[in-house]
């Protein structure tokens, strides 16, 4: 029995998602001719209380796509130290976009309006100016924790007054709502544009989905046509998105528990320093200094149990809806009887 | 009876593609996992003699990341006037490669080794460097034509004494193999990489794949990734393409056999001013002077028969898999009695 | 004595300039404090009825400072394939804005209304969206042809009709005002922004301006840090425009008669196929198939007398403010006396 | 009597510079035929023992090329969060070069070899690529301080290591270089390539010049091109730089000595928190919480001494050329008269 911890995006469909992904209705999306699509898209545009949504291949496209219709080349946009747009996106924003990173060092992931309003450049010309605010929720390198909401309301006050906009990463948004049991519609009332991804807690093989109003997302399906995200009889994939969201929104709770007994576990290994709070479906916790890292995760791949770095000493564990009550079972078990230690 | 002849992009998996699709043994592609996708992509590069296949949502994507693989900012590469990464993709290739196009005045998309050589700009600094010519086989705007094998080769020359790449454009070359009874093999010999389409006469309802051998193709993962291309558990859409070459690849034929029918019906009629030579699947055909071309194409949507501009008084008609005989017989019938002329 | 025809780039500034220049009140421009930038920018803004003038390094970074000004990434141009532009600004439309050009073939380096109107791109998403027309007068590539006014008001109203920017290419505009008696006011109410320079006839050393209203140049001064043309006390330049301006502009006409002198004669050699209309300082001639280019170059540089080639067996002789009169003589002597079908 | 102490930016040329600048030999650089160029661009190659080295209207300009010469679209530079690249040329990396910068938390600007090291990012496809070393000496946001050359041994190491490029931005170098009795040779020895200005303490009107040897440096003159920095009789300017280096460069030490002067004083008076160390021409100094930034400012403006805002509380005088014995007994006395906190 293969556990695989490494990340939520492991998970493949479920018989019944299969099942109904194949009776999808669909046509060609390049025309925008595939029904499931653009119901997947009305589904999601709806929830978030916006205009329009559409479909990508990926969380990186959609990321990309709204860092591209918020800015033009040369300007800077504000987010954490830890965004995934600036960390994981393999130098996207600057490549795709031409514009820099102003990078807030953040809690977990996750900054102040205060910070926001000291980050924005001055108007002299020889500063980049700043078009954008970048969040991130629930935040990846922050270890799945889920932001203030009424934090949130005041850098969005910030941005109004600074003409900025305002993006949210939300690749695991669905995480943050089930935690804190907050609503779609109240994310849609701040933010302009949100990408959510649906092949990762939802269990969907493909897919993520950006939603913004009219205005701002006017320009999405050219710059998509541009990066090379416009598919033809894509419906299979969205009809995957419409099951998972039906089905697999509110087992998320499960994910959270076992990522909650996992960090309880964690806590009282000798070997460990620290398990940062786990809020959601990640677990990250930093080893002693006289662990090795690779060594740590080499035993645990031992056991066919998987688990990945983020660097500094750190490591992740992400709980998903492959990770079954027998895996769980198995793997607090094992992390109390390995011995980490010994080399 | 809806008979969609705008593009061979309508087509719809059969059933048995979906059954195929369906039992893929997939995984996570962005750790390079889904057997499925890394069988397809070994199958293909082995098709061209080639060391790696990439596979991609898109032949957009696919065609911008080898213009990004043969090029730095600044550079210009040589194509066609009716070359498809020219017009339609958006401008992609200034807006991700930062490159500009020398576009060559050929004959129904196809130039000569000549021309190329002419084009080729001088090493003076105030000029854009030439650093790759791209070809297309077919030519979409060309009307399906197929490229000669010896000028080619020819080209291939000029490309290795002036030290510039050379990329195909292979959306449908598939259907110049089958209709100039040539090899994969035989293109890889020419070609530093090939983009190829799963999704037009093939029927599979998404994705693309890039061919080259490892030094070009040593960055195309990150490429991808920059674009946002990089999908999860996409092995389902990539067993439609291994279903498609094991299994749709002679029918071309059968395409190409109902495109001359049709090209030889049109050439008859009193309205049409020129029938573009037909060698594949795509009719190209100019209306007469007098006659109305929005009004060519509604009498026919009337019927419930779909057909596109090509913009100059052009239309194209493009048949594949999903075009049966049944549709064939009434599309040649109704051509013979509908009165395009009148008003 | 040499005589340099390569180029009315080549003048160097009369003792009177250099004088005038040395005595100019300067200051740092970074920080806008340049009186006599600030001076030649309000001349010149003032001679076109614009809000704004700019003053550059070049020529170059003024037209791509207009290109990024009127486009978006992605965006596409219309202009003439012998635009400068297109052809001798080392692919920078491409490389700093991201966009592509619509090349038209026209007459001498002149297009037409109606080829304009053609050329635009439908709205669909998968073409390059057409965002403005770039004009060149004189055209250098064209022989240092004149535009036709009516036919350029013309174009403007194509532009107003499909929101398209239109931007003067004037690097030799100054030759085309004395040419066709037209005023700088003509040509401030068709076009949205206009380079002139200050470099070519007018015999300064080094710079261009641009001109426009606020609205389109209210970003230039940050492009032009970006590109990194921001001077220090670089008013010792504009000094030089100032005096040319008052000093250097009737005289544009010597240029022209001896430039049709030249004409004149070398449309009399027998080894010379054909000699381009000359109506301003240019003078382009294409040699007999049987004429070695370089051997006819070479025989000049003997005499020590220098031309440049265009390319396609084409010739360029360009005259100008240090092109004196003895020259002149000389010049028209030895054209009749040298043998040049000999080898 | 104006005393201003914004920048040596603000300099403007001595009689006798600008009677060596006029009586320049000069030609048309953009044909590479003027001497005056080719010989200051001779010398500096030779000062610091480079093959080749290239003139520039601005630091900016020869910052932003070295950045596109060791750069591809997507990488990552590592700098300091106070460099001049990244905080003063309005985006210039992302915008020119599509790459990003990973900020290090540096004392004064300056880091140390280890934080380089755990910067680079890893080889996964889905992080930026390191690819170069930015240094600045001195640092202009650090307050002028100076790099300890053995650091930055230890940093050439970990360059040389790891395939990075390193590239400096000697704005001020020559500032360092006589504040620490370093020699260019010795800066040669370790930079890939090094841009310097003319425009700062040397006291030239105009330009930088970025050196560096054949191979890195082939591309420069098109890039160059291409931003649109290619002059025509541009040698004037580079005259000035010939005088500036013969005649203005032991100097710089009277510059540093009039600092240190002002940083004691500074640092005496009760409404001053902190005077950063004074080490070259650039006086840095922090205001107590309750004393007005721009109150402070207008103060010394309305007795004509103008220095200017850093942000966050602190202020930066400048010393230079133009900054007289006369100027500085008036600014030291002054600065003990007036009274700072009333208001």
């Amino acid at each position: 029995m293969k556990i695989d911890l490494r990340s939520d995006t492991v998970t493949k469909p479920t018989k019944a998602m299969l099942d109904y992904m194949i009776q999808a209705n669909v046509g060609d999306d390049v025309f925008r001719e595939d029904e499931t699509v653009n119901l997947l898209e009305e589904r999601i545009a709806n929830m978030f209380g916006k205009d329009k949504a559409l479909f990508f291949p990926s969380g990186t496209m959609a990321n990309q796509t709204a860092v591209k219709l918020h800015t033009k080349p040369g300007d800077q946009i504000i987010s954490d130290k830890y965004a995934h747009i600036y960390n994981y996106e393999s130098g996207g924003v600057a490549f795709n976009s031409g514009v820099s990173c102003k990078l807030l060092n953040g809690n977990r992931g996750m900054f102040t309006a205060k910070q926001v309003d000291e980050a924005i450049n001055p108007s002299d010309y020889w500063y980049a100016p700043t078009s954008m605010v970048a969040i991130e929720n629930t935040t990846n390198k922050g270890g799945g924790a889920c932001w203030d909401y009424d934090e949130l309301l005041k850098i969005k006050d910030i941005c109004l007054n600074n003409n900025l906009g305002i993006h949210l990463d939300g690749a695991r948004l669905w995480n943050a709502l089930v935690a804190k049991k907050e609503t779609t519609q109240q994310y849609g009332e701040i933010f302009d544009t949100i990408s959510v991804c649906l092949s990762k807690g939802l269990g969907c093989p493909v897919g993520s989905v950006l939603v913004g109003n009219e205005t701002i997302m006017q320009n999405a399906l050219r710059l998509r046509k541009v990066f090379g995200g416009n598919m033809r009889q894509v419906g299979y994939l969205a009809a995957a998105g419409i099951y998972a969201i039906e089905n697999n929104m509110d087992r998320l709770a499960e994910d959270h528990k076992k990522a909650k007994d996992i960090g309880g576990v964690l806590s009282k290994l000798s070997c460990i320093k620290k398990v940062e709070p786990v809020e959601t479906n990640i677990v990250i916790f930093e080893l002693n200094d006289d662990v090795n890292e690779n060594e740590f995760v080499q035993k645990l791949a031992n056991k066919n149990i998987h688990i990945i770095s983020m660097g500094g000493h750190k490591l992740r564990v992400v709980t998903h809806l492959d990770y079954t009550n027998n895996m769980h079972e198995k793997f607090l078990r094992l992390l109390n009887k390995i011995d980490f230690t010994k080399h």
